[in-house]
């Protein structure tokens, strides 16, 4: 967790409110669900590993002193670590409100107990467009276009999307006689840290070596593969120099059932975002089943990738001394004429203190004497 | 806690970004702090009643294992009651990087563990601004000039704030007989419920009748009082219709040192935002006294005050077929043309699948067949 200082906090602002206007103009609806939700549903099997890194919380009074005293669970909610599980849990109690196709734009804060490593935070915000009621391929397709839509839109047009099908690799397996898949999909998972070699030997020490063999033979010939029949809605997509259809692509090992996405940026190590499409998870929550598909965009990975801001260009520092009402009358006469304009007490080195302000992304400064509307001087 | 529906959700957005806009036009700069805070900082002393309602976070793996065989501390982390408590932990951490004077906007969800009741939530939104390190009351009126301007933005220009001191409040407690002062505070506090007659009898029951009968006619006489010294600065206030001394304004039992301020609303049951000055409070942190002063609009009983938003003048549902790749390239015309464009794919029952849509704010509908671009049309 960390804390986020101004001009990190106002590009970052700038980056969500572009995402939003893009996706808003796709017809996709913000909703917000909370923070918490029941511990039962975050550690229900659906999160894959991600459930053994949901921070808990205790349950509170008489149930507090009742789950001590006999041994209980301590915890009653807990802190969600993605906003799909949450956002299955939405659609299952307001459906009644909601239009039966719910295409849906979340930003919030999710949480992952992690150890505190480089690059990794226990809070970060995702941006996650789902739409859930359609089973047709126009949904992975509105999808792809809406999140390149958006990357482009915030100076990321080098990102691109690697697209895989769930069925499609596990029909692959089976055939290179892998049937309990668990660890394969570990293994292929970290093709890219741990080369074929790598996976070829975590497949040998599970699945013995003659599996080894055949899925190293497989991995050294994945360029050659056509696009399986599940993935055909591919050639629909308008922009096809941004997707590329990668058959080892696994995507962790949770809810998914069907096409699987995972956005990458030559300037980044790991992916920015991902997602897939999981027809299975409503329908644990409501009996009824529902189709379902979400991307999700990794903000603090993104502003990463996108070159510092520095403030703005109206932006406006008036040294006072005494004369309160009249610092506030020009003041409000500056805002009226475009700028923004924070009011400073005047220090003893105004020096120092423009220079520091400076430092904070302002532009301008004007220096007030008596009520007259000052001279505004470019800073620095 | 609860979730937050399309409709709602949109015009909170909306909200939250005129708020931001002036907050922001006025040089006050975003910043941001984790949801979760140490503990032992937010049960501190610093929060009063607030302390209480604290959601505590499990420590995680070997330390909770220690703590449960050792009976010791289950909690190393919780979720912020209040922004304030965690700016300035913020600023004492941050301070190098940060100007002199910090003039802070805070947007984010706070959490109490409070009996589910109307109008209550356990999650809630708090928009905060401060200003750390002015011991001017160019602060004071800054603070109350920007809240203000952002009520009057989102449409609330009957918003008021009342204003009192607490140096007043406690040397009048002072010489009406009452030395410890705190369940005075909770009495006087209550006088908008409870009446004159009402908060004679606690402190009856505390204080005694002789302090009790001083206290209502104090209580009796209080539109005669003069604006104490402390509070002298609101002459140079520009909008004097716009705020009220009130002798008898309490605010909590917290942290607060001076000015003390609460935002009412003629239509509204309780306060829409509060705030005063809590001089002391970032010297706990850091060691070095740093004056400060904040203000916090409550967007939920805010939201409560506005009519409802019904969506977007030109937002459109584009109804479609097979021909996904035509449909995809018909939004973005549309889009370019400064529609937001939902797709869907055309239902047996259309009427009823537009009007489910038109509930849902979208004001007009085009058909697409083949590739051309369809007429549009108003919905309903």
């Amino acid at each position: 967790m960390r804390d986020i200082l101004p001009l990190e906090k106002e590009q970052r602002e700038q980056v969500i409110a572009q995402i939003r206007a893009i996706y808003r103009s796709r017809g996709f609806q913000e909703i917000e669900t909370p923070v918490l939700e029941d511990i039962d549903r975050l550690t229900s099997g659906q999160g894959g590993d991600n459930e053994k890194l949901v921070f808990q919380v205790l349950k509170r009074g008489e149930e507090l002193e009742k789950a001590k005293a006999e041994g209980g669970e301590l915890a009653d909610l807990g802190l969600r670590f993605d906003l799909t599980v949450p956002l299955t849990r939405f659609f299952a109690t307001n459906h009644a409100k909601l239009p039966r196709v719910l295409k849906a734009i979340q930003i919030g804060p999710v949480f992952r107990a992690e150890r505190p490593q480089k690059g990794r935070y226990r809070q970060f915000l995702q941006c996650d467009i789902d739409i859930l009621g359609d089973d047709s391929n126009l949904a992975e397709l509105e999808l792809l276009t809406a999140s390149l839509a958006a990357l482009d839109a915030i100076g990321l047009p080098d990102a691109k999307i690697r697209i895989n099908d769930r069925r499609a690799l596990t029909r692959q397996l089976h055939s290179l006689g892998i049937e309990d898949q668990a660890k394969a999909m570990i293994a292929i998972d970290k093709l890219d840290k741990i080369g074929v070699e790598g996976v070829s030997k975590e497949i040998s020490e599970t699945y013995g070596e003659p599996v080894a063999e055949k899925l190293s033979d497989w991995l050294s010939r994945i360029g050659e593969f056509a696009i399986p029949d599940e993935l055909s809605w591919i050639g629909s997509f308008s922009k096809p120099g941004r997707v590329r259809f990668d058959p080892t692509l696994v995507r962790g090992m949770g809810y998914y059932t069907g096409a699987i996405f995972e956005i990458e940026h030559p300037a980044a190590d790991s992916s920015i975002g991902g997602g897939g499409r999981y027809d299975n998870m409503v329908g644990k929550w409501s009996g009824t089943s529902t189709p379902a598909v979400g991307i999700s965009l990794g903000i603090e990975r993104i502003l990463d990738l996108i070159p510092q801001h520095f403030g703005d260009s109206k932006s406006l520092v008036l040294l006072v001394s005494e004369n309160f009402e009249a610092a506030l009358a020009i003041q409000q006469e500056l805002i009226q004429q475009g700028w923004s304009v924070r009011l400073d007490i005047a220090a003893k080195n105004q020096k120092a203190q423009l220079a520091e302000l400076q430092l904070q992304g302002f532009t301008h400064f004007a220096v007030l004497s008596g009520s007259e509307m000052p001279d505004v001087r470019p800073l620095g």
